[in-house]
Parts: C-alpha cells; sequence; structure tokens
C-alpha cells in the first residue's frame, strides 16, 4: 500500500465507478424484491459511505429487515476483510463476494458500502449514492411506525442539489485533497471544500438541519465528513484551513446529530483513526495513528432553539 | 529523501551530536577572540534552531559584527544549499565548509546554525545551544548599548532547567514524535510534549515572559517552536492533541513576542512549511505543502497587562 493508487492520475484522485448498480424494488418488479431478512449491508465503521447506510437503516428502523456484516477497519492490498469468516456469506474478504458476482471484476478497490442478495447470492449494488435513497423509499413497508421520510418528495430537488455540492465539494472533495499528489490539484480541492463549508456554516445560523427543521438524507451524508474531520481529514489529508470546531454552527449541528444514537452509535473515532492512518500507506509511510485532537463530541450543543427535533 | 533518516534507530529520533564545538571568546583566550567582522552565522529560515541565533543576533544588535549567511529552505540529498554562492566563503552548499573544516566528517547532515570564521577558514561551532549563550556572554563588547541581559547570572539556574525541560519535550519532543516510526515511542514523545505545554501554559498565567517580566534566554528557545507548532508540528509530525491557538496564554504570548521585529521578521512561515513537507519524503511522500492553518498572528495580545516589555 505504499504506492499511490491507482485512482490517481495526473495527481489527481477520480473515483472508480461503481460497479453493481442494480436495484432492490419495493413494488417487486425486477429480480430483487424488498423482503426482509434477504439482504445483507456489508460496512465498515471506518468509511464515510457506509456509515451513511447505517444511519438510514437505524433511523428507519430496518435493523431486522437488512442485516449487517462490518468488516475490520485496516485493509492491506487484498482489500477489506472480516474478522472472521462472515456467519451469512461465508467470506473472509470482501473481494469473494465481488468476485461471486463478476469473476472478471476488474476495479482497482472492492468497496463498502455493498448489499448482498442471500438468496440468488450475488451483489445487487455498491453504488453507494444510491443506497440510503434506496432504503427510503423501496423499503417503505418495512419502516418502523414513526419512522421519519428523510426523503420527502417536496424536497428532493432542493436535497439533491445540496447533496451533488457536498458530495464534489465535501464528501469527495477531501479525497481530492488528501489523495493529491500535485500541488495545484490540492489547493483547487481545498478551496472548493472551505468555500462549501463557509456556505453551510451560515445555512446553518438560523436552520437545525441543511434544509430546515426537519432531519433528511442531505445531513445523513453531511454527518460523516464532519465525524471524521479533525480527527482524520484535517491532518491526514490535509484539509486544514480550519478545523470543525473553528465553524461554531458546523459544530454545534455535529454535535447535535452525534447525540442521536443512530449517528453517535455508528461512529467510531477509534476505527476511523487507525483505518486511514495505518491503510494509507502512500501518505502516512510510518503508519503512525495520531493520539489527537482531544476534542469532547459530548459537550451540549444549543442547537435545539433553532427547531423541532 | 524517502528513506527514514540514519537517525531514526529502532524506531527512535536521536538526534546526531554535534561535531565542531569550539568556542568564540570574548576575553581573546584561545584560537578564535570576538572580533567586528570575523565571523559569520549560516542559518535557514525554516530551522528552529537557527532561528534561535538570528533573534539573539539581533535582540543584541550585533548584525554589523556577525554577518548572516543564508540557505534554501528545501533540501535535497546534497543537503543545505546556498541560493547563489555565498559572497563570503564562495560555498554553494552547507556541507563545503563541514567538509573544509573535517575532510572525514561522518555526521548524516550538515546543520545549521554554525559559525564559519573568516580568518582560518573554518568552521568554529554548529553546537545550536551554544551558539546563542556564546552571542551573549562573549561578545558583550559589541552588544548596542540597550541590549538586554538575556542571560543574567542570578537567573541562569532556572533558565537552564527550564531550558533542559523545554529542549527535551518540547523543542526536540516534536521532532521524537514526528520521526518515530514505533508507535509507542511516538505516544511517549507527544504525552511528554503536551504535559510541558500545559505546565508552561499555567506559567504564563500571571507572567508576561517565561521567567516574569524581562525576556530571557528562555523565550528565545520556546518561541521557534511555538511559531512551527500549528504551521508545521500539529499535522506533519502528528502533534495534534491541541494546537497552540487552543492554549490561550501561550497563543498570546507568541503573538507578543511575534510582534517583536526580532522575533516576527525571522519568521516566515512559508519558509518553514515548504521545508518540512518538501524536504521530509519519509514523512510526507508527496511533498505537498498543505495551504493550512489559516491563523493570524497580528491580532491583538492583552500581555502588556502582565509587566513591563
Amino acid at each position: 500500500m505504499t504506492d499511490v493508487p491507482k485512482e490517481v492520475k495526473a495527481g489527481r484522485f477520480v473515483r472508480q465507478p461503481n460497479r453493481f448498480t442494480d436495484r432492490i424494488t419495493g413494488d417487486g418488479s425486477g429480480p430483487y424484491p424488498a423482503e426482509a431478512g434477504r439482504y445483507r449491508l456489508m460496512v465498515s465503521y471506518a468509511c464515510p459511505w457506509a456509515q451513511r447506510s447505517m444511519i438510514v437503516r437505524r433511523l428507519l428502523g430496518l435493523e431486522d429487515v437488512v442485516t449487517l456484516g462490518v468488516v475490520d477497519p485496516i485493509r492491506d492490498e487484498r482489500g477489506w476483510r472480516f474478522p472472521e469468516p462472515d456467519p451469512v456469506t461465508g467470506a473472509t474478504f470482501l473481494s469473494e463476494l465481488y468476485l461471486a458476482t463478476d469473476p472478471g471484476y476488474t476495479g482497482s478497490r472492492y468497496t463498502v458500502p455493498c448489499v448482498w442478495d442471500t438468496t440468488s447470492k450475488r451483489l445487487v449494488t455498491n453504488d453507494f449514492p444510491n443506497i440510503t435513497t434506496m432504503f427510503e423509499t423501496e423499503f417503505t413497508a418495512f419502516h418502523k411506525p414513526d419512522a421519519p421520510d428523510l426523503y420527502p418528495e417536496e424536497l428532493r430537488p432542493e436535497i439533491d442539489e445540496l447533496n451533488d455540492l457536498v458530495y464534489a465539494t465535501v464528501n469527495n472533495g477531501v479525497y481530492k485533497a488528501g489523495m493529491a499528489t500535485g500541488q495545484d490539484v490540492y489547493e483547487e480541492a481545498v478551496d472548493a471544500l472551505f468555500g462549501t463549508l463557509d456556505l453551510l456554516e451560515e445555512r446553518l445560523a438560523d436552520r437545525r438541519y441543511l434544509l430546515g427543521d426537519r432531519l433528511t438524507e442531505a445531513d445523513v451524508r453531511l454527518y460523516p465528513t464532519l465525524a471524521r474531520f479533525d480527527a482524520v481529514y484535517h491532518g491526514h489529508f490535509k484539509c486544514n484551513l480550519r478545523r470543525l470546531v473553528d465553524y461554531p454552527n458546523l459544530w454545534g449541528y455535529a454535535r447535535d446529530l452525534y447525540s442521536r444514537p443512530e449517528f453517535g452509535e455508528t461512529t467510531d473515532f477509534d476505527q476511523i483513526k487507525r483505518h486511514y492512518y495505518v491503510t494509507h500507506k502512500f501518505i502516512n509511510p510510518s503508519g503512525i495513528v495520531p493520539k489527537g485532537p482531544d476534542v469532547d463530541w459530548t459537550t451540549p450543543h444549543d442547537r435545539a432553539r433553532l427547531g423541532a427535533a
């Protein structure tokens, strides 16, 4: 892992396309109908894209509907590994599921999150941007009674637009900065990242959540990057113009979300730090994991003044 | 420069001994009598040990007595280099002065600061801890009329004791943390570093300077590490429990010193960042120089309330 990844071309990180893009359907059309107990979500607590899917699964009460397989936070050249063979699929490495579905898989990484179908014994999807909305829109029959509508029809244009900006400049923006091997490419990514953080800071001055007084998919997508910001992206990915804690609104917002079990209990700072600092030897050859930052995510936030939970 | 330096043994950074330890004398004893214009101080603006000597040279008004040679901030495997051949010594690389003095020099690095004697054409000393006190005690005949006594006899025991702690845990402590290739070695260094910073924070609550209301050698030695702390040591050397700006007293103290030209004008954040991030490829293989942190060293400090300048 000391070499720069294949996804870095001419100094620039270009995330590989997602190989599996099938969709589970709520109306039973197609080969993957929504069924309780049939699908297994594979995640790492380290991975921000995977955390999204864990948060949504819990917010919607799908814990008994979609089971969870969790890989070790530290990857070697063989990719994500289960701490012991996964009891449902029997896999030791996540790669086994990829190769079982497509023996000719040629991606440079095997990624989480992905969803395994225990009936057809295939991966349905590793298309992370669509896994959360799939849970929200295709599993409605299985949502818990008081589940929030995280992706309300009337707000979708605004949510989608915000998500596009947040993905390009924040969620993936930190990777663009951290994986860059060209100074200009790095600086462009950092400028765009902090430009958006500044906008979001302003947006959150008088709104409890990104879309107002209700939690939505937009919050689910922003949070995992904020949770990793000071712990990893600030130092390891050189996103260091400012820290999360230097943004009063964003930092209060992040603690507000962290105080909910769906967000807080899916946030594992130890696994996050070990994953990035140990796995990316091309950025951190020593593999030393920093002790800091010494930050208290449980200090009270005063966000309740801005609206209903 | 991608290999771990030879000074890292069993995961631990052990700074090489200083090869040249002769001393210029104020009383004319020995081969190196203090004389105006005879000696040349070689420095880098990036190097904290060199900055000490530049600060003292200016505080004491020795600019016309000891001339200054400045190397480029970025080193390659040939070591420090002058931007153009040094007009006094003719050297392009600092190594030429080392090898002219000792053709059998076996150190793994050629270090700044060092002092060149233009009469004998030899390096007198690269013994950084003693260069500042040498200026303070052996060049008194050349000090400007209002020069401060930075190393007063009655305070030397306290200054020396504090300097020993600050050297071991802070000045050199950041290097012990950043150069470590063993997790335990790193953590030990970080704990010691922040233990001392916490002590100093408390000490500076009711004293303007480390020894009270007068500036001393102890301040000169602490400042260069503080100036580099958030810019380099926090991220590059993983000294990230807290930042300098998280310590109200230390941060105010650092800005108080920075506002004096002897400290501020010898602080070059651009050279500092480029030196560490580009030169240490074994820590930062990409050589990318972070844009941050976005910190304003010129914001007013309120330290004057604590005592005379």
